[in-house]
């Protein structure tokens, strides 16, 4: 009887119901991938290819192709996703976290957190390269820069730095490329993980680097030696002191002055600009950027400006339109890596745009006003607790302080204060001995919070607070005396109202992956899906401070092991580590740890660097960074690396080689058959080999770099890994690398990691585990894409390239191709041959492509004159025609002026884009219509992006820097 | 010592730091209100007096003024708010709830969260009656109106309803008036909210209306006088019955037929349309809107053809604009409550726009395959419990089923079965009786819940199933054959990234608060903050449904009681009913809660209820819904109401009159001096005072209705309260009532309120609060206000709207004034004159004011060629004084037409507004530049929307009825 009736459910269940319900249109591969199955059958027809399999084939050599499943936990849909990670989060627990070093507690405005941190419109655009589309973030990191400078009382700032530890090793560089000498001094009361990832790098570039105690009259100032030094104020302890003196010590030594600094607190007390100092670092990550268990958040560089030119990073400046109409732009690109290569001074391209845009948008919000209230409050709630813990019999040893006290305590002081910490679950920051305790207030420290503190410290509730001793910031002089943020940008909108709408003006201005595509090649412009987003800001994972015990955060280090896990599992390679917080600083990372390893088997000689000729601008900095000597390889006409010129360097410099750089596949957008006799040629001469994993999206489980050859590779998770490029960053870069790189991998300061810390490379950015809080997003797409859809993944990035390459390679020509006849996952047009003919340029191009409504690709790389699409998988067979279209459409107008339709001097694409008021003035003086100009196919007319302004004048800007509100205040003042 | 050491502390403090904080920076109001100090002070100025007493002393009769503090709590910060209600969420208790009865669990796709639920873009904008600038939500409406009649198998469907219940009221309303017959008979199977909304409906209208058994063939079907009947399929306890043969039965008698049905079921079950019914009612909340303890959800009304006319609430259609371009607008308008008053069919006017778009977006992202899969998923599972029920041996009562099970048990069984799930934290249904217990799954079922459900339905987890007697719906003639969606909008959208951009190209065409003011006359579109915002899609709030136990809902009762206590201290009532989920069904409640305390005290020909002619439309229309005759009181010329004919209809009507309804502030935007004297007469002729609560935003803190003369007044709180407009709702309209009218307030035949049921006028919408969860946004505003902040933005609106009035008086004839030639919160602008003069009216001047960047004012109401001003607090003087530009330049350019500058038929305003497509066409045939056309001002310049289209042709829209995807295919053919 019980088969039976087993049975028959069984079948009952089998033919009757489960065959009607398909698992697939639940399933996340659907949101993610654009191209429907029909549509993926027609577009294998244009490529000639009857299936995926048989499109890999003619694509990847077969000698690398990986046929393993991937093992890689089975798909989740949204909703289960949105529930496990509601369960992972709740594993870290939500302590109260007095910790400071860097990182705060803080308020983030609602207005702000919905309209700009959750809002795609904001997190899905690129770094600003087409102006003409990117006015309103532009405007916000104008904004910041003014708000930076403002606030340290500097003359120039760029848009964001990665955070305050590396920003303060780019400020070495200033120091040592300005003075053009090698001492770089730290004092000791800076952050232990600024002291460490600065060291770090003055020993990579071979800076002589001392950590001292600068505020002792014994300290060797190291005369004519001296490049600068590294102070912090409010130091690391708390303690605020007026530098003047000591800058001026460190001038007459010849050195400049590097500070790392608070910018809250710079709205009360001195800023360190008027205490003379040369360059001012530090973090904006408490204006309104959740801690995030160490990042993202946007550190930020701000100098004298006679260093405008040595600065690192990206820079908005106001330039003008054709028109003459003033508008921002990237300015001075000349100073970026892509340009520099191997003499570029940083190795720095992604920034933190997004959270940079969110502490300016904070500073907007608070105004004046708002933001000196929030600094006092910090600061009267500090003194209160310091008064109470003295009361107590404590010492405070800070003589004036902001925010942030050193407590001296005896031992048995100090175990009953940490005991009820845990009670209250509360952290404090613990000093090594057992003297002292730190605690940091912030914002969001309540009454409640502040009596909780109270018996913390004393253990009681009625202490009598004792103020002996206690100074007040206020009328020392150490308050600051010069208004701040007095722009009508921080004053104008304080009503939500007026915020909201200020927000939105600049939103709709931006060009995102929420109006239409961004083909920019080796960017991987693909879906950063909103399921993938949501967590970022759940408080379990938001308000947790980088430096807390691993108890506290074990939910963040099951996504840390599950995560390394899959991503050993797609690239081959033993073990990952997150540290480094770019790309850039993945490379640096992985660079370094060769090094270490090179000199560990005795082979310090090797030194130089392979980088082929078409390598991102990125390599040779990184290289440089590393101390590492750049050697160039030449590329062959279709595109693959010049195997015998790599051959002449391997020989050349034979073994002083220590590593080359591939880029795979290749940035010329192929897979180059020769990748593991490539390999093999580097081992075999004794040199390791990086491969950089911008381009991982064409192989994820189709090929893995640890298995074809590599020793080390970066993964840009906000490339490959759906985390968005935030308008310019944020960015992630972990590495991988075999196992015996893993000693040498980065170490933290501050919290153990799992690498022996005396053979590792050193510490590359603040936080031990770089941005963790995003790599909540990572986890989440590897998490709802699976095994299969991760491959399906790759296999539709490499369609949707091949087929715009089919649809174009009649109307241009398309530079490299595999030695089957197909590209990777981008395409390359050469523009050089039809500029000679027709005097129009590949910017010309990606500028009218704006009057179709689109994005451009990437312009002028790796080859002059060329444009550089990279569709991803995640644009549908509609979208990338209609992008065909617009570009077949302007070859034709390209003909045109060929013909000699239209002049040279005026057509559409020299005259592009063209904005609405241009469009519609009165006066129309040239030889095509208003509607050829505007709407030049049928589809423009229902959906267009509008520029909104017409094309900027590069020169102008490069000429005439105007960083600032207050640069902009005195120009306009000067033309008056 | 002691004393010394603490007056050392305070001196300290006190002096020094906590002089510096000033918490007013911290304070929510200074984000709620626009105006800033200096600003408020220059509008004072201007509007000739010296203060914001002395303002209200020249505003409010002394008489009525409330000098009394309000008892309310002090204001909370925001983001002590978001702590806040995070405790009182987690009051609630999250289980998971299977008692189906029209509310399910669902899952909200994230893109449709973050980008349409919560983006003020969406939320933020007015019903689209400037169709102009509302193209977008209207193509998401009429995407809502494709997707009902499609799944309903039905010709034409509104764009939403209130809810299920109320649909099935308005449905009943329908048959009455197409069959001009008076008895309606409600099947005993319909939800028991339904049948006793429908009943309460009945009752106020004098149908003669019955709870009836419809499948018997003794009941008695009224031959002759049957209007029609209403029927549920799937029924209350989930059977799925063929209904074409009962219909035609019905049909034979002369009734029309009413189906409550479910949207999810219908893609997989034959659809009611296709068994001949004539109107389809419902709920499509499980379409991706939270249940949310009741609501809000859209409603939805579908019916055949013939019975367009006769459908309640708005169509959206589709005309065409002047260039001859198809565009969407409001259509069938004359048919609405605000043309039609006591001749109006409905008092519907806010539906639940938002809800409706949240719903139709589902289908969209989705996709009919999609939309099947979810069914037959639900489905499937739903067999699979009953199998295993059966297993157990207990009966499934269903013969087919959908997603909801009728179990049958013994008493011990059912003992063990509600125990099980109490452990488990789980709801079922709960029959009354020991027999039966009701089970509802839905899309959010998992194997676990599954299992759990098994487990606590079986005892046991390794239950044989048996499916005896379990028929499998796709396999038999219930199976739906037609298919569903197949519109390209349903298909073309299914990865996420060509969902988001669809979103995002719709919400750019639309106008919010989020782009600038809208000024609306008595509608009073304000600030919704983002912090008011955020909780409403917590968890803890949206997850609950409607029909739990108190002892989960301690969350949801807690913010119900101090939003009552608040709301009795502002208004001077004496208890608060949350019921009504809108304005005018809090007009219908409180007046049927009259005619029942009228009954009760013997007075039941007391039917006439007095309006001012000047009241909403739905006052009449309301009057009428509840039984009532409506008469008419004139207004005096300077807009008070005439004291002497409403004397005169007091004594016309003696003993016959019920009630007066008042607005006030009048909607004439004054304060009539006369207010308690016209109560008073009321009261001595017998009759009761209802104070429509719409212009309750110019009294709060400032005087209560209840104490002036009120006997009742329902509140908006999607005016006054800050819940967002919607784009066309949700609204929330609570009545409060003096003491002697509690007896009679709503209750609710499932959830037991604390109102005697005996007395009660019955149940106005299906669940027993409201919309329950979005009184979250009005305690929000509440609680960080306080009680001088809510006094400070009544004074402010107040002020804004005197100060527009002093900048425009000059220029345009203001057309009503209080005593002391103040207005209250708005100010009328009479066009007539200057229509007469000059040709240009009300209309074009509001279609003009898009060419300035700006959503027009209200328009010819309460005068046919006016323009009504509410500016609201929110606004800033910035935003008030371009305001008044842009009308101060419209009048100019009116003078031009006057002074025959510009023709009356082509010149800016006849021809406005201005899209893009024709400011730029190369054919510029008027006589005045295509700069005057767009940009009549230099700010509009810098930042204008876009209005979508040029002026919409209504007369062509209302003649050519276009309401769906279906319509418009036809259309195109026929064109062909």
């Amino acid at each position: 009887l019980l088969p039976r009736a087993v049975q028959r459910h069984r079948t009952f269940l089998a033919t009757n119901v489960v065959t009607i319900f398909r698992a697939s249109t639940k399933s996340f591969v659907r949101r993610h991938i654009g191209p429907r199955e029909s549509e993926t059958k027609a577009m294998l027809d244009t490529c000639g290819v009857s299936s995926l399999n048989e499109l890999i084939k003619n694509t990847i050599p077969t000698q690398i192709l990986y046929t393993k499943p991937l093992d890689i936990a089975e798909p989740l849909t949204e909703a289960e996703l949105l529930a496990r990670i509601k369960e992972i989060g709740n594993m870290n627990k939500q302590f109260r976290s007095y910790i400071g070093m860097g990182y705060y507690g803080c308020h983030i405005p609602s207005p702000i957190l919905r309209n700009v941190l959750e809002n795609p419109a904001w997190y899905t655009p690129y770094t600003p390269y087409q102006a003409e589309i990117s006015q309103g973030r532009m405007e916000a990191l104008f904004n910041f820069q003014s708000m930076v400078t403002n606030l340290t009382a500097l003359d120039v700032a760029n848009a964001s730095m990665l955070d305050e530890a590396t920003a303060a090793a780019e400020a070495m560089g200033i120091c040592v490329r300005q003075t053009k000498k090698k001492v770089f001094l730290i004092d000791e009361l800076c952050h232990p993980q600024t002291i460490a990832t600065v060291m770090t790098r003055a020993n990579s570039l071979g800076i002589k680097s001392y950590i001292v105690d600068l505020y002792s009259k014994d300290t060797n100032l190291y005369t004519d030696e001296l490049a600068g030094v590294l102070l912090q104020c409010p130091d690391t302890q708390g303690s605020v002191i007026d530098l003047t003196a000591l800058t001026d010590k460190i001038h007459k030594q010849g050195g400049l002055v590097v500070v790392a600094t608070d910018l809250l607190a710079s709205t009360i007390i001195k800023p360190v600009g008027e205490m003379n100092v040369d360059v001012a670092v530090g973090s904006s990550q408490r204006f309104g950027v959740p801690m995030g268990y160490g990042g993202p958040h946007a550190g930020f560089l701000a100098a004298k400006r006679k260093l405008v030119r040595n600065l690192p990073g990206r820079l908005i400046g106001v330039s003008r339109d054709t028109e003459g109409k003033p508008v921002y732009r990237l300015t001075l690109q000349a100073r970026e890596q892509h340009i520099k290569r191997d003499k570029a001074t940083s190795n720095i391209c992604t920034a933190q745009a997004l959270l940079a845009n969110v502490a300016s948008f904070y500073a907007v919000y608070h105004g004046p006003q708002g933001m000196k209230d929030i600094a006092a409050d910090v600061h009267h709630k500090t003194t209160e607790l310091a008064s109470t813990i003295q009361g107590a019999g404590m010492n405070i040893k800070n003589k004036y302080f902001f925010d942030t006290l050193l407590v001296e305590c005896n031992p048995s002081e100090r175990k009953g204060i940490l005991t009820r910490a845990r009670l209250r679950n509360i952290n404090l920051r613990v000093y090594p001995g057992d003297e002292y305790l730190g605690v940091s207030l912030d914002e969001t420290v309540s009454q409640k919070d502040l009596s909780d503190l109270k018996w913390v410290f004393t253990g009681a509730h009625n202490i009598i607070p004792d103020v002996t001793g206690i100074r007040n910031l206020h009328d020392s002089k150490l308050a600051r005396t010069t208004p701040i943020l007095q722009f009508p940008v921080f004053r104008d909108y304080h009503s939500e109202t007026s915020f909201m709408r200020y927000v939105r003006k600049l939103e709709i201005l931006d060009y995102g992956l929420c109006n239409s595509m961004i083909p920019l090649g080796s960017c991987t412009m693909k879906l950063n899906a909103a399921t993938e987003m949501i967590p970022i800001t759940f408080p379990e994972f938001a308000n947790i401070h980088p430096f807390v015990p691993f108890s506290q955060a074990v939910g963040y280090q099951q996504i840390l092991n599950e995560l390394e896990n899959d991503l050993i599992n797609m690239t081959g390679y033993d073990k990952i580590s997150f540290q480094s917080n770019s790309g850039s600083q993945g490379e640096y990372a992985g660079l370094l740890a060769i090094r270490r390893y090179l000199e560990s088997i005795g082979e310090t000689q090797r030194t130089v660097c392979l980088v082929p000729s078409s390598a991102h601008g990125t390599n040779p900095a990184s290289s440089k960074l590393a101390g590492l000597e750049t050697v160039y390889i030449s590329s062959t006409d279709v595109g693959s690396i010049d195997l015998d010129d790599m051959k002449r360097k391997v020989d050349t410099y034979s073994d002083r080689l220590a590593v080359a750089m591939f880029t795979y596949p290749s940035t010329n957008g192929v897979f180059d058959e020769s990748i593991t006799d490539m390999c093999d040629i580097i081992h075999n001469s004794g040199g390791q080999v990086y491969i950089d994993g911008a381009n991982m999206n064409a192989q994820v489980g189709l090929a893995r770099p640890g298995d074809y050859g590599g020793d080390v590779s970066h993964f840009n998770l906000h490339k490959t890994f759906c985390i968005p490029h935030g308008g310019g960053g944020p960015g992630m870069g972990p590495i991988g690398v075999k196992k015996h790189l893993i000693p040498y991998l980065p170490t933290h300061p501050v919290i153990e990691t799992d690498v022996d810390t005396t053979r590792s490379l050193g510490t590359v950015s603040a936080a031990p585990f770089g941005s963790s809080l995003i790599l909540l997003i990572t986890w989440a797409y590897i998490r709802m894409m699976g095994p299969n859809g991760l491959k399906q993944a790759s296999l539709i990035a490499i369609l949707n390239s091949n087929y715009m390459r089919r649809r174009l390679e009649e109307h241009f020509k398309i530079l490299f191709h595999g030695t089957h006849g197909f590209t990777a996952h981008e395409v390359l047009l050469d523009i050089r041959s039809l500029h000679i003919k027709s005097g129009i340029d590949a910017t010309d191009i990606a500028k009218r492509l704006q009057d179709y409504g689109f994005h451009a690709p990437t312009m002028h790389w790796p080859v002059h004159d060329n444009l550089m699409i990279e569709p991803t998988e995640s644009e549908n067979k509609k979208q990338l025609d209609r992008y065909c279209d617009a570009l077949i459409q302007i070859k034709k107008e390209i003909n045109e002026v060929v013909n000699k339709e239209y002049p040279l001097d005026d057509n559409v694409l020299k005259n592009s884009p063209h904005s609405i008021p241009r469009l519609m003035a009165s006066e129309w003086t040239h030889p095509y219509t208003r509607e050829k100009a505007a709407f030049p196919l049928p589809w423009v007319t229902q959906e267009k992006f509008w520029p909104n302004c017409s094309r900027v004048d590069d020169v102008h800007g490069d000429r005439n820097l105007i960083l600032t509100h207050q640069d902009l205040i005195k120009a306009d003042s000067q033309t008056k």
